[in-house]
């Protein structure tokens, strides 16, 4: 058995410390990927494999780390799932960290079963997403795998314009909804976390108003926070950085602005190749780093 | 294109009409197949699918519908997955109707995605299953496949130990978190619905107290329920009549205590098959049949 000196919680705090806060999306569907190249490929499930190992060669070093939507490749159907389990096993090989966006939320034996399925074997991820709408015992069988070092991000207060029919009732103590997920979650943070102070399950939390997104932070120091919404979702540095805690403490997703990078402008589409979209998608992913860095030292 | 004549929650009512209340819950794992027929198979994949094939076709005349457990198929990697896939098709292509146990809930393009996949293609399924907790616009994606009359059971009111955590929130106007997801399904229910009066997007209920149960059935009139929880997890017939409607309005799942039937009492586990297997399944899901009819009489 491997030895775990760091969980991944941990790994990530240094990842962010070393690269910057940047989680790159990987919500790659098939009309994301060059025509050229797609043309070139012996199917779709192929051309976006290849398109994804060209983004994360070109990303690795300005990218704390990747986040892979299932969504994206359950839609190509069993060769889709494949792609998907090679994009997790080419991140992992090169010593990167990969976050499996799957929303799982069930309980009891079924979700052992989910754990099971993506926290080893041919899905094997470093970290998953969870849905809490059903309580803490959806949550707590993927502690399971916590002595591997295995970390979630449970949805908390996302920002989508429905967060607003359930996350965010407001309940007789004044709290909301969301906020009991939070609690909860600090709770299991106090019993499972890993050196720099951090549970092993992190929260799912959108940019919002600057108090909120002050409030929060402030309440929940011992989360780490995966914060989507940037980019082509409308969200911005400024945003981003109040969920942080010296610089540290989140990562932030962008998909579509990085996959998307490279049709921007005046280009010739029919000339781009997978090496001019992993340069466009690198820039990208630099700029949105220096960004948020800029913002952090505001 | 095939003409709609009927959506799937009239064909599902129809089917419990007919049938009665029973779901069959194809949570298969491999080691719920009799030894001997493991041993037989090419792989644990193949023998679920065998396993799967002989209950569907024993218990096709008690059972209502199926729901099939991804997460069961997911332990088993892409081969499971692929089994997942076939298992949908061989109930479709015998007329029956599945419901896709999944629990999505993303927004967005993202759920377009979802629903494409689950509605259309290789996993395609007649009902999912849907997690409330991002929105109504996590739901709402899904009603682009209304057309080919599609339907889905939205988590409402589960019966695990964790639900209090947040489903059970009470709020200041003494509702509870669960009323506000029956409340947003219903309205929905009055926009796209069947010809018996059922919302084409029902709601998962377990089986509660009696008051309550009765106050459910009676606040949300036009929602189907999918109830889980019978058998194995300590629900009963009487509880489960309590959320039916003149015998109808709901099915009620049992997963193991059908699939294990086999396994019960002094049976020689070494010399079972799937003939036994699905001999015993049968039996389980007349006798569940029956008490659910008997208890809605009384």
């Amino acid at each position: 058995m491997e030895e775990i000196t760091l969980v991944n919680i941990d790994k990530l705090y240094e990842s962010v410390a070393a690269k910057g806060n940047v989680c790159v999306g990987l919500d790659t569907a098939a009309d994301y990927v060059p025509p050229a190249e797609r043309r070139k490929a012996a199917s779709d499930a192929e051309a976006v494999l290849g398109f994804n190992k060209a983004l994360i060669d070109a990303t690795f070093d300005a990218a704390a780390c990747y986040k892979v939507q299932i969504a994206y490749y359950e839609e190509m159907g069993i060769a889709g799932l494949s792609v998907y389990a090679k994009t997790l096993q080419y991140i992992r090989e090169k010593g990167g960290l990969v976050i499996a966006d799957i929303k799982r939320g069930d309980i009891a034996d079924t979700a052992t079963r989910y754990a099971k399925a993506h926290f080893a074997g041919e899905f094997e991820a470093d970290f998953v997403t969870l849905s809490p709408y059903m309580g803490m015992d959806s949550i707590e069988p993927w502690l399971q795998y916590a002595g591997a070092g295995k970390g979630a991000f449970v949805l908390m207060r996302t920002s989508n314009k429905g967060m607003r029919d359930f996350e965010y009732l407001a309940l007789p103590d004044n709290k909301r909804v969301y906020h009991k997920v939070g609690d909860k979650l600090s709770d299991l943070a106090t019993v499972h976390f890993g050196k720099y102070g951090y549970g092993l399950f992190g929260a799912v939390v959108g940019c919002t108003e600057r108090e909120e997104a002050a409030e929060i932070r402030a309440n929940y120091g011992n989360l780490f926070f995966l914060i989507p919404g940037y980019g082509a979702q409308g969200g911005a540095a400024d945003d981003a950085a109040l969920l942080l805690r010296d610089g540290n403490g989140g990562v932030v997703n962008a998909s579509r602005s990085i996959l998307k990078a490279w049709s921007a402008g005046s280009v010739d589409e029919s000339k781009a190749d997978n090496t001019f979209a992993a340069e466009a998608a690198r820039k990208a992913a630099v700029e949105m780093r220096d960004a948020i860095l800029d913002a952090v030292k505001r």
